[in-house]
C-alpha cells in the first residue's frame, strides 16, 4: 500500500486552489479564556458543499485519466463526502451516483441533489453498502470514489492541516495539539501528514464519538478495530464501520491519542459555536472543538487548533441543539 | 463638519490589525445561481464580539489623548456598539457603561456583560437614551462613544469596504454593486468611502427594514428625517432614530439608492445563511442579504457583495426562524 506524504497534499493544494475555499482559522476568544490558552478553530464548514470532504473528492477526481470515468462516479456517504463527489464530479463534467443511509439528514440528501447526483436510499442496519455500490459501478461503468480509501482522497483532506500550518506561521505561533474528528480517518489522516512535517512538536489527535471508538480501540490494539454498531449518535457523519487501512497506517506512526464525547458534550459544542463563533456546525463536525471544550485536552499553555469539519445539520436538530444550551 | 476620507479608512485598517479579524469574503454559491450573477457575503457576524461596530470602536478609542477618558467610557446601544465599545475599552485598560434598551437580546446583554461593562437600562418608547448617557458622562467623568455620529468611528467601520475591495481585486472582479445594513449609517457612510475610492463603478445601497425608512426617506427629501417609531421589528440592531448627521453628510453624495425589506425576507435570509452559507446571522445584519435573495438589487450581471454585519442573536428566535423556513 502506497501512502501519501506531505508533498502529496501540497499537490492536492495546487490543484484545489481557486475551487476550494481557503477557509479562515477563527480564534476562538470564549474557549480561549475558559481554557487560558489560544483556542483555534479551522471553519471547514465554510468549505465549498458545507464539509472538508470537497478536498479530498476533488483532489482524487482531477486525478483520473481522460475516459477513466466514462460512466461517471459512484459513492457511499451519509452526505458530506456525497456532496463533495457531487460538486467535484460537476466540476469535472462527470455524473455522480450516491449510496446514501436512508437515515440521512435532509440537509444533506437535499444538497446532494441540488449538486446534480443521484441518490440510491439503503439502510444502515441490514444492507450492504458497499455491494451496492460495487455492483452499480461495474454495471454502469462508474469509478468508485471512496470516503477515506485512497491515496489522492486522504492527500485532499491534508490540505487542511497544510493550512492551519501556514496560518499559524503567520500568526507567530506554533500549535501544541491538532485535533480532528474522525470517522474513517480520512481528514485525521491526511492532517497528520501535514502538521506532523510542518509543526512536528505538536499532538495529533482524532476525536470520535462514544461507543464508537473504533479508531481508539485499533490504536491500542495497533490493528484495526470494528465498531459494534453503526447507529445510534447525533455525529452522523462519523459512524462509519472501522478506520481506513489507509488512514489507519498513517495514524499508527503519527496519532497522539483519540478523545471521546458524548453526544451530549457534542451538542454542547455546537451551541458554543453558534453563540461564539457564528458558525453552524454539524454535531459530529464540532466533535474535536468539544473535546476541546470538555477539558480532554492534556494540561498545557500552548495554542490549540480543532478542525470543525462540517455544517451540513437540519434545522430541526440545530434548533434543539441550540435550545437546549441557552 | 470635518468628513473622514478614504485616508482615514486606510489609516484606521492599520490601528485595528492584529486586534480586529480580517472578516472572510465567503463566495455564496446557491444566492449566485438563483440570481444568475455572482453574490459575495463579506461575514462581519465572525468579527470579534459577533459585528462589524469593534472596528468603529477600537478605532475611536484609540485615538483618545492620554488621561482623556480617565473616569472610562459611555456609549448607548443595543447591543452590538455596546460589545464592540466594551471589547475595545478592555483592550486599552479603560471601564466602560452602556445605556442599554430592556428589550435588547439577551446574547448582547450577556454579551456586553462578559466583556466587563456595565449595564444601564432605559425603555425604548418613553426614556431619553441620550440625556441618560450625556448625565452620566458628565457625573462620572466618561467620554461618548457614539454608535455612528463621529469622525473615527465611521472611519473604523470603512475597513469592512477597504477589506472588501482589496478581496474582490485579488479575486480579479470590480463588485457592480455592494450593499450593507443602514441604522444610523456609519458602516454605510464608511464603507461608501472606500468602495467609491476603490470601486468608482460601484453602486452603494443601503438596506433598511420596512416602517423603518428614514435614510430612504432623508435621501428623497435630500435632509435628515425621523423614522415614526424605535421599536416593532426583528432588525433590533437597525432601529435608530434617524440617520446620523455625518453618515449623512457622507451618503448624500455617495449612495445609489435604499432597498427596504421586510421582517419575513430578513428572516429568510437568516435562514438562508444558516443553510447555504453555515454562518449565524442577526435579522437585522442579514437585512442586505435578505435585499439580494429578494430581487431587489437592480438587474445585471456584474458582482454583488453583501454585507453580513452581526450575528448577535437569541436562540430562540434563531430557531423559529431557521426552522420556519425549513
Amino acid at each position: 500500500m502506497q501512502l501519501p506524504t506531505y508533498e502529496d497534499v501540497k499537490k492536492a493544494a495546487a490543484r484545489i486552489q481557486g475551487v476550494a475555499v481557503r477557509t479562515p482559522l477563527l480564534y476562538a476568544r470564549a474557549a480561549s479564556e475558559a481554557l487560558g490558552r489560544p483556542v483555534y478553530v479551522k471553519a471547514e464548514c465554510l468549505q465549498r458543499t458545507g464539509s472538508f470532504k470537497f478536498r479530498g473528492a476533488f483532489n482524487r477526481i482531477s486525478q483520473l485519466a481522460p475516459g477513466e470515468a466514462s460512466g461517471g462516479v459512484i459513492a457511499v456517504s451519509s452526505g458530506n463526502h456525497a456532496q463533495g463527489v457531487a460538486a467535484a464530479a460537476a466540476l469535472h463534467g462527470l455524473s455522480a451516483k450516491i449510496v446514501m443511509p436512508m437515515d440521512a439528514p435532509n440537509v444533506k440528501r437535499e444538497g446532494t441533489l441540488a449538486l446534480g447526483a443521484e441518490i440510491v436510499p439503503f439502510d444502515r442496519a441490514t444492507d450492504d453498502r458497499d455491494a451496492i455500490a460495487q455492483a452499480l459501478a461495474e454495471k454502469e461503468g462508474r469509478v468508485f470514489v471512496p470516503p477515506y480509501e485512497d491515496f489522492n482522497v486522504v492527500a485532499g483532506q491534508g490540505t487542511v492541516g497544510h493550512e492551519i500550518a501556514e496560518d499559524m506561521d503567520a500568526l507567530g505561533l506554533e500549535p501544541a495539539a491538532v485535533l480532528t474528528p474522525a470517522g474513517g480517518g480520512g481528514l485525521l489522516a491526511g492532517v497528520a501528514l501535514a502538521i506532523a512535517a510542518r509543526c512536528p512538536d505538536a499532538a495529533i489527535y482524532g476525536v470520535e464519538p462514544d461507543g464508537f471508538d473504533d479508531l481508539r480501540r485499533s490504536v491500542v490494539a495497533g490493528e484495526r478495530q470494528r465498531n459494534p454498531k453503526t447507529v445510534g449518535s447525533i455525529c452522523d457523519a462519523m459512524l462509519t464501520p472501522m478506520p481506513g487501512a489507509l488512514p489507519f497506517a498513517i495514524l499508527k506512526e503519527q496519532l497522539s491519542d483519540v478523545l471521546l464525547v458524548s453526544d451530549d458534550e457534542a451538542g454542547q459544542a455546537v451551541a458554543h459555536a453558534f453563540r461564539s463563533l457564528k458558525i453552524v456546525a454539524e454535531p459530529g463536525g464540532a466533535a474535536a472543538l468539544a473535546a476541546v471544550l470538555a477539558g480532554k485536552v492534556p494540561a498545557g499553555d500552548g495554542a490549540i487548533v480543532a478542525v470543525v469539519s462540517g455544517g451540513n445539520v437540519d434545522a430541526e436538530l440545530f434548533a434543539r441543539l441550540i435550545l437546549k444550551a441557552s
